[in-house]
């Protein structure tokens, strides 16, 4: 049954990491979790994705997407600094702290990410490649030179900058595509980070609620 | 002569695009002069870009900065951001408008600019390998990906989403990289979006002014 009254995302209708919660809605539901929004899921297939009706939400037609009433949103870091400054609990009161929470997001999106993804890009588009075994650890060394830098400034505190905020979200949501590539161990402090993430109850709300697609796409076949 | 109640950013001691006005400390620039806040700037050698000192400001080593008092930032996309909050002109005032702008400054950082980032791996860090004749077509396929995306999504608009907003200066600023690279020529009206951000003046001011550091560090020579 729909509510008019609450906020609707779109998620992968089947997410291709298979629910391990890397798919990019991920960070939205959680940042919903935190708040307390309660919220509706469009799942979205991936020919729909490419299509006219979902281009018009996302003009680059990916998932997630973000409507609320007449205002639509694209683009996760957006739609996260949107429901946080929204909501109370994903931003520091205080206008410094706050500025710096959001450079963390940036930083979590725009430093830490692209060599994230493009391990994911040498691993299953370039796989194939004469190339692939030389290339990996090239691209494997430049995602350690931002980690070593990360953990050096998160040292021994729990979170970047004080109090959990919607930077640590992003950062912990982004370092998790690590997570099976064991570069993150190599900085002890990060994987203990990201459990800290990943232990918040809203974490394992939102986790558990993109699992279940994946395991309900299972059962319709 | 310093004064306490300006701004202070850092940029390059001596641009490695020799004042072409890529370097990211322009979209700060720019941002200040759209706004008509004065600013000073603090060079920066590469050398000392890696010392603690620098690291205290920027964790990852890099500029540009921006020092406000006792706030400081670093990440281009979170200080644009900042400078558009705290002055009028480059936020819509409607929220929802405002959202949309906002998402925009993120889909320059996080959809099209890793693509152009890695191209330009690609041709600075690759270039000597095997591979480079290659792979240089395939990352250049991916631009295009996302160059057809959102040429589609301009059409025959002047900015992405209404007026001028700071989701347009980060848009073009992230274009501009690709400037030389002839791909942006292929989608017609990519090229006059550019041009039409080059044409504002607070973008020349910010131009020339970043030039000027350029051509004076070379009569230092």
């Amino acid at each position: 049954m729909s509510s008019p009254s609450l906020p609707v995302i779109t998620a992968f209708e089947r997410s291709p990491d298979r629910g391990k919660g890397l798919a990019r809605d991920m960070r939205v539901r959680w940042a919903l979790e935190e708040v307390g929004q309660a919220y509706e899921v469009r799942l979205v297939s991936f020919g729909a994705m490419k299509d006219p009706a979902h281009r018009a939400l996302h003009p680059f037609g990916q998932i997630p997407t973000y409507e609320e009433g007449t205002l639509a949103l694209f683009e996760s870091g957006a739609i996260v600094l949107h429901i946080a400054e929204c909501h109370a609990g994903l931003l520091p009161d205080d206008a410094h702290a706050r500025a710096r929470a959001i450079a963390w997001i940036f930083a979590a999106l725009n430093t830490i990410e692209p060599p994230i993804l493009e391990l994911q890009t040498v691993r299953f588009q370039e796989s194939d490649k004469a190339w692939y075994e030389q290339r990996l650890p090239i691209v494997e060394d430049r995602i350690r030179v931002r980690l070593g830098e990360l953990s050096d400034r998160l040292g021994d505190a729990d979170w970047l900058d004080g109090a959990f905020s919607a930077g640590d979200l992003m950062m912990v949501a982004v370092l998790l595509r690590l997570k099976a590539a064991g570069l993150l161990d190599e900085y002890p402090n990060l994987p203990a980070y990201v459990a800290r993430g990943e232990a918040r109850p809203a974490y394992q709300r939102a986790f558990a609620a993109q699992l279940a697609v994946f395991t309900n796409s299972l059962s319709r076949e």
